[in-house]
């Protein structure tokens, strides 16, 4: 069913990108409580939080940043032709309003939130925020059980603790969440890992838990197309999440993120494996880790939106 | 009568700052066709648009990016305990649709979009845009006679023309209102003109029309209360316009704009101006030729939407 | 006949770098009544102008921009031994002096100046500029007939109007170039667009008169070599013209432009594909959409006048 | 008695300014351990902490840029010709290790960490970190009962509470320090206040229990001397805390912070202040809320460090 | 006699401002050799040179940046009234071409490019450099005696030797230029002084010889005016030169240079003090120190050529 | 023989990255004199020193950028699982003194302080400087004779002389080295030579000498692996330097960096050629030409110490 015109962005040929109020991808912004609510189907949403950061800060500012670059976005994807905000109901959810004081409270606010999408039957696309964004998001998706994931970035995020004991930070959001029951650990692979390493503490929970681990130089050594093609092999048919953190790709596309390792793919791969994620039964998908305070040229917000760009066309891509 | 809650903005104390969709002060957004529009009494618009630019261009940027930095603006002002957002309703009424590519149709698009806040009863504070921004803004709300104008700049802007002929620049638009029966030359006032001059056209024009231009060092050497004092005379209890060019102030403190001329006041009489500006029949006020490509800082931005704030507290300063 | 001294670059070896007013590639200024004007051969000129851009401003900055990083070129090309100076008369011509707020006025006065190049015999390499800016120079360069045309570039900029009927903008010159006759449209190549779209318009008017769109996958499919071997082919030994946006290239490796799309082309094969002109009948080429309000690290001028080095030499191939 | 050798900074006549591992202003670097710890009389202590910060994050950065900024001081005070190192053994503590991800566990840390200072007979001098780190410093400092306090700030740190409840943010710390009996509100001063405002709760408080607040109109009306004069009369010869925050100075010149309101002092006043606690009895001092990722230019860093360094005179003023 | 028309500047009227091959003040191109050089009577002159340097590199740079920004300029004087550039036949000479791995080569060549310019009865109206520059340039200036020197700066730059005996750095031209007599000590006054002091060598020195040293607490407590109506009195009818560090002004108002000193003046204070000169018998002046690397807004090249603009006033106050 | 725990550096699970004085790679700081510095086998070394540039200048301030960047390195190796920091003592042995307005007098101090370290048997890992920075290094490296060298740079550094013969500038260094004995021409290999050439006097020379050059083109055709196969072969397993110019990569990777030329390596290519020098007998390596004022989001930096860390373990490739 197409969507409601309601949900149409508005056009660079009718209002210049520069203009009006930035909402992501000149979407309309339809909060929860507002009265077309229901209607949405993927949901857009910021969450504006960076408390888990252990190194450079900043990721709090991303959302806004987004919107912002948000607005260079146009309607139709030129490889698959896809136009895919006729072919759902697309809507900017606003953000989740975190506690910058206080984690566990915002990891409160943001599950919260995210009961209310998955209650609504909306599938979020999410604008964090640090990678730990994505833990109290999985809380809300993965209640009927333990989703699979396909994961892009440098680091595992696999790390037991920091500083001493302490559980959560950007470093340990997916170790939590197979403890938690959240992810099948056979079903995740992690993509573009590289930089040096403190231990092996990490790679051998991976290990010992199923976990699948394509380091950079394979990645390079077998190409995007091959990497995506076992990818879809391990996740297969069941819910899946999708989590895309921008350090992913080389520091030097994407220099606006705190913990950058250099070394990675370039824009053109950044976008590319998006299109191998094409089938997939996607219940959330998240672009995190974008650092407006070291991201003077703004390269990485339009990178980022741009890959938001595709995450939502993967989405739909069983449907248009 | 106390303003509907509606009409208030969101608190920093609920929802961090650098949360939620960007609105000017956090206010709700009520473009035209809102259902609660006719209950505006002040509309904060932008105007993104710098057709007229002779130099440096960018303040097409500059409505969005304040909007931004006016989420740091809180509910009452420290110096006269005024609470605006209560003594009015306030709301962002979005941006006019400007022809990056056309100022004679933009320059219509501005006095339209204009001529039904005038028609609303919604008095406009504006973000602009470049200084031509006035121009058209002037046509919609002087349709019922001149107006008298205090009017912040280094530069007078009464130039006849440019490059040969062209009438509307950045340099002329109050050239253009006083000709075209929008401004009442007596009821005039420049304050803070400087920088070298090409040659005497400008202030020629000025005096044979009996325009009050106070050029900076006589700012300086007579201070901000005296000036002001000087400006109420001027301008008198009939209805006045005020336009706050951001490069009335020192680059050091404003850098993002396209001419800037060095020694100018600071930020704290930046603000201290606005003050003077109290008890006056204001119909209307902007701020312009903000330019966020040169202002990697954005101190420009936020020192705007202070400004912006004086002006607005400064409007409604004779109901509180 | 090899080159006059009087037309030799100051080198590097005897005044650094940094020192001297800049020219292009410190060649000598020539402009329009010198005395030496009709031996120019070769015609570095600036168009600073951007009225005709509907996102981010600022290439009217560029040609100065350009000739300060343009000290950093040497005497010879390193891979084809060429020593361009030596093989012509290259000369700085100065700027083309456009009007920033009158649209045909600016196009009147650019065609005009090049009007004289084509008099003397001048083959123009032109700084600019938007992309509105071929379009003048097109309407003098092809007065004896429609030209061939390879357009290097991440749009197509065919675009038939913008804000409800505006016909001259950054997005519309070709498909004006080629209404006017002055582009032969089964001549002309376009290579590297990319981008999200606004629907099918562009690419349908360049299908419906054989316009050849390379796009970026297939440009990174078959690589530059073939790729440059086509449009070889395509434009064959008439007169053709060469227009190279740089946002044809990734916005990291160019990251001073107004409409950035990520995930083009590196700064190598940025250069690569020039060489792929060579034995091209060329009667000018132009350098488009460098903008250094966006351009912090001064990578894109540098980027930008290594290119215009090898348009240069493409130019001179069939003569060295 | 004069400082011991061993403790004299690097002069800049020996070793370039930009030479060396940077400590503070090229002091030793003496961390707890060291075996010339229990000399040390003045340490300069890095607390790089942000936890608390609402809004912008950043000064956990601050105190490696202070360290860098620092080697610019030499070795005498032009003004007062005193020459500090000579006069004390200072020396470079290194940085507490907070928990960037557990604000309880960061307090605890620190307060351990000066609790050490306090027993060795060391008065510390302290980059921090955002104002939340003055909470932690003060429980150390303040064990033998409630401290006087000189604050500069444009803000007054004396809310109750952030988004719903949450006690330590660095919008609350002296309203946690006078409810936990490290201040005595008597003898506290506040100077520079402005800004907009949430409303009138934390000046009624600060009403309530006696804290002189000094608005900067009032500052400016009166000027820094005769405020200077107040300030000391306020807090007179007992144990007295300095703390001053970068925000106090106004963001044109201190545009590295997070929260900044524009219209305070220069550069000049914020020195000159220094100089009115010529003659107190200070158990320590603080320089907070420098944030490097907002400071493109280095200012803030520069002008940080000066003032450090006038804070050290001032804590010597009664014996050089 | 009023300045020969092809000595006038391109106008903003006719060509934008930022069109054109830039030089200073948009003045004719007039090199030695030039057929129009002996024509010449205020030779605005580049020395990109900054080897003296010991703190943060770039015055090589200044040049080329304070030509691009000198295009700000206009042809009148606001405040005095003056058209300098129909007063006098003013040109930009161009660079003097430096050895930037050879110090004694490079003094070599300034002074005997000065050298020239004092046979041909030009003044010079140098842009540098760092601050050594000055003394190459008084070498060429003083061969008819010592000279009387107004000196702008926070600092002496009366030291005797860095790094164990090197003497000719930015820090020590003044000492040299006694030492040489090309100054005569006790008609030189030093204005601005600050900053923290390695010792009291300078002072010293300067109390021997009887320099007269007015420091930022004097400066600022006097006023600029008496502080000029004193410097007029020190230097007297004698051929005096005017030395402008641009360091002399608050850092915040000109970041780019490499040896900031905070709680200096601001930029109307910048220009006033120029205006002070006026009636001196001035043989020639420099702005130096400017550096653009580390000013990024551009504001300090601003500032520095508006000053240059001040200075060549005062040059001509004696004939306009 | 395990390296001994006083050597082992802070880890970023400790202590927050952000935090404490920073060292290379937080490595105690072990200067010459210290009771500790005849157990250092790897010595990290600053030389903060840029005199001979003769384009932009800056690397004098790349050592404390790198160090504080170079907190982002963890303890293993993640491709070869090397834990270098275990395998060796290594330590920061801080920076060697130069003489900013002297060149040989920086020479001489330099090649002292490497002196030392033979005498002492550390293997130097340098942080520079310039290029000229090789050159006194290797005098201290090769008093046994001259050594094979494995250079990475877009520039052969063979230039005879510069401005009129100046024989020490950045552009001369392996010219002079090689006339000097210090190298041996048949054992050198530069690998990434690019850009536009002055002549061909740096090439001919090369080839009279037997010194393989890799020019660009012929890397990217033949692959690093292949090259790195034939750098091995040339230098064989006699002692060899390893000389790493960071504008070997390509300027948008490192945009850090005086004399940038487009069209070079990627960042993973840029750490890939250093694992093909695994096996070779490293007498010393250095990373030089990062140049900071040009490197505004840091990359530059973290990429230069990463590529540090990569060549640390190539030196300790045969043991671990």
């Amino acid at each position: 069913m197409p969507s409601d015109p309601f949900f149409h962005p508005v056009s660079g040929f009718d209002l210049p990108r520069f203009a009006g109020v930035p909402t992501f991808m000149r979407l309309p912004h339809v909060p929860p409580g507002h009265a077309r609510f229901d209607e949405v189907e993927i949901g857009l949403t910021g969450v504006p939080w960076d408390s888990g950061t252990t190194n450079r800060p900043g990721p709090r500012h991303a959302p806004r940043q987004l919107r912002d670059a948000s607005t260079m976005i146009r309607a139709q994807h030129a490889v698959t032709g896809q136009r895919p905000f006729e072919a759902a109901n697309c809507a900017d959810l606003g953000d989740v309003g975190p506690n910058p004081a206080d984690i566990p409270d915002s990891m409160d606010r943001i599950t919260s939130f995210y009961g209310d999408l998955v209650q609504a039957g909306i599938r979020p696309l999410t604008a964090g925020g640090d990678h730990l964004t994505s833990l109290p998001v999985l809380r809300a998706l993965a209640k009927d059980g333990p989703l699979g994931m396909v994961h892009f970035d440098s680091h595992t995020d696999l790390y037991k603790s920091y500083f001493g004991g302490t559980m959560y930070t950007h470093g340990t959001p997916f170790r939590r969440a197979v403890e938690e029951g959240l992810l099948d650990p056979a079903r995740v692979i992690q993509i573009g890992i590289r930089g040096s390493m403190y231990d092996t503490e990490d790679v051998d929970f991976a290990a010992a838990n199923g976990i699948r681990i394509v380091r950079i130089e394979e990645f390079f050594d077998r190409g995007p197309e091959a990497v995506m093609e076992e990818a879809r092999a391990v996740v297969g048919d069941l819910p899946t999440y999708v989590s895309y953190d921008i350090d992913f790709v080389d520091p030097t596309f994407a220099p606006g993120t705190g913990t950058p390792e250099v070394g990675g793919p370039n824009s053109y791969q950044a976008l590319q494996v998006c299109r191998g994620l094409h089938g997939l039964n996607i219940v959330g998908a998240d672009m995190v880790e974008v650092s407006p305070p070291f991201d003077a040229s703004g390269n990485t917000a339009f990178l980022g939106v741009t890959v938001m760009f595709e995450l939502l066309c993967a989405m739909l891509a069983g449907r248009g």
